[in-house]
């Protein structure tokens, strides 16, 4: 472990932070603008920045509310969005993204924020940080925009593993409810299971399964289990989080989000259509705009990597400032609320509970 | 067999479609008006209509282009949107529904369209017309708003059922390619399957037996296969069919549904928003109607049940006169066409092909 700074530290009170500075869209400019204005607004935050140190080391110094808050770490390369998982796996150790984890890894940060490519990500994250004890399968969660009242809904998996049986889909309820809980302040999260139906016949018998699993362990865990849901729940307001498996959660996820572009672009030629729809186009303007922030995925900004030793925020990777500055804020609330050390403790205690096929409620474990 | 009138056959000439008229939200009047519109433009066409004898014969007796073209045939009952698939079976033989399908059984009619119980429809669908030899799982297709030339893709199996091997997901392309082609006027379909990403090693192990018993049949059932598809390709233009099992296709539906119900409301919230956008929301209605008309639901009319020994037509719940009408012109289409003959043929090629494991093709089977 590398000892850090004394000034980053400040006594231990400061909550440090893990930034891979590279692999966005927009360059480190934004990432470093990114977490200066977190800094500014946070006293309690402090980063290890990792990239190339002059280049970081210019960018950083012009930003006073990183002054003694700022450790650089120096990587030669970074992941690009074209490299494929397995080859930054193989020859990635110089990348910034390896740096980032790396942090993780030794202790140093506790969660790490990239804007990077996603696949490398979560594989480095997978192999370098490892499973919690008990957890089969890691999952990503988004944030899906809805008619919640929070504006949005947990949705997991979307994507890390393409299989899920019933107890990973349980896994998956415990690890959306304690991250709604400790990242988004839902105290009491309703959780659903994505399903073809409502009924409590319909569907595969894995998701029948976890459908009683869910149920058993909804007391405990401190939330509300709504049962079965579909489709049309997931921009709807019927529940909190959803739970499915990496397969129908990744095609759902792109469903959604090509239906929002193909709307957006018959939209544009709907108001090019005649001279007055053009006028009316220029009027509705800042109602398109508005429109445009609730369903712009830059807004919902922040995958969580859940289920590893240590959490993984990953930022979308056309993040500018605001985006990167919603990262670390949900990084930094993620991991003050010790929701890491939270779910091992939940997931470990269903593992004994389901091992002791007894009802015997451990009580600290009750809101985590 | 019932022997239909002299006037109605017409010199076995015309095409006849078997319709329930009951069980749409609109009722009776709504589906004898589309009917009426379709007989006025289609010379080619007569009707068997399944309801209440006495109710039918007053609203078709009010259409001049029904005289002497709709054979009506009663039936007491019918099947309600909220009433269990199971039930209908054990319980409906009194229904229109039943009865419309019972028309294709005996082979009054090749094919049939209801507005009714979509869930009911198919049950009564597999269980009485039986599914075509050499086919194991019947597929719901339905059309998707996309920015394809045509304005939609076809999509398969959206929910007939949740369950699909290797075996059924070419059958589903095969299918899907023989719809495009006969239904829709697509001379050489392009053909995706629905995967979370685009290389050839991802996915479930039965998405990779597929390409590739899928890639050995292009060349001979005449269609390009482009290969994995990923959600977002779903509403884009880079195929025309997608291939998928009814469990993932029926949670992308339900998903795209929701996320444009979505954004039309915070599209219409957007709009109140302010005295300058509510002037704006007015100038605009053409613009947005005109959207409106591209992604709504009845204009997408006609989900089309595949496999089964005759073809049943589902056109939507709220299907008004212009909806059905659009249903019975895709009737028409597909029955004039000879579509559930040549699927037939196509899928005993295919099979015959896969027995033999040689490469020997059915020249008579190239266009199916």
């Amino acid at each position: 472990m590398t000892v850090l700074s004394e000034d980053l530290n400040a006594g231990s009170k400061r909550t440090i932070i893990s930034v891979d500075a590279m692999g966005g869209d927009r360059g480190p400019a934004a990432v470093v603008a990114g977490i200066s204005r977190s800094a500014k607004i946070n006293p309690d935050i402090a980063f290890i920045l990792h990239g190339p140190k002059a280049k970081l080391e210019k960018l950083v110094a012009r930003k006073k509310p990183l002054r003694g808050r700022c450790e650089i770490r120096h990587a030669d390369d970074e992941v690009s969005m074209e490299d494929k998982p397995s080859q930054v796996m193989r020859n990635g150790k110089s990348t910034s993204m390896w740096s980032a984890i790396e942090s993780v890894r030794d202790g140093e940060a506790d969660v790490c924020v990239s804007c990077g490519n996603t696949g490398a990500l979560m594989m480095l994250s997978v192999v370098r940080l490892r499973k919690l004890p008990g957890i089969n399968r890691p999952a990503i969660a988004i944030l899906w925009p809805s008619s919640n009242p929070q504006g949005f809904n947990i949705m997991l998996d979307v994507g890390a593993d393409i299989r899920a049986d019933e107890h990973d889909l349980l896994q998956y309820a415990l690890m959306g409810v304690s991250y709604a809980r400790n990242g988004m302040e839902i105290k009491r999260p309703r959780v659903g299971l994505l399903n073809v139906g409502t009924e409590e016949h319909k569907g595969r018998s894995e998701l029948k399964i976890a459908h009683d699993l869910i149920t058993e362990q909804a007391e405990a865990a401190n939330f509300d289990f709504v049962g079965f849901v579909e489709g049309g729940d997931i921009p709807g307001n019927s529940v909190d989080v959803i739970v499915t498996d990496g397969f129908t959660g990744n095609v759902a996820l792109k469903t959604g989000e090509g239906t929002a572009r193909l709307i957006g672009s018959l939209l544009r030629e709907a108001f090019k259509f005649s001279p007055l729809s053009r006028i009316a186009a220029l009027l509705a303007f800042t109602s398109l705009q508005r429109l445009n922030k609730r369903i712009d995925p830059r807004r919902v900004n922040g995958g969580v990597f859940l289920g590893l030793n240590g959490t993984v925020v990953k930022s979308h990777g056309s993040s500018d400032a605001t985006g990167v500055s919603a990262a670390v804020k949900l990084a930094f609330k993620l991991s003050q609320s010790g929701f890491s050390k939270k779910l091992a403790a939940r997931v470990a205690s269903t593992s004994q509970l389901q091992q002791n096929d007894a009802g015997a409620v451990d009580k600290n474990g009750k809101n985590t």
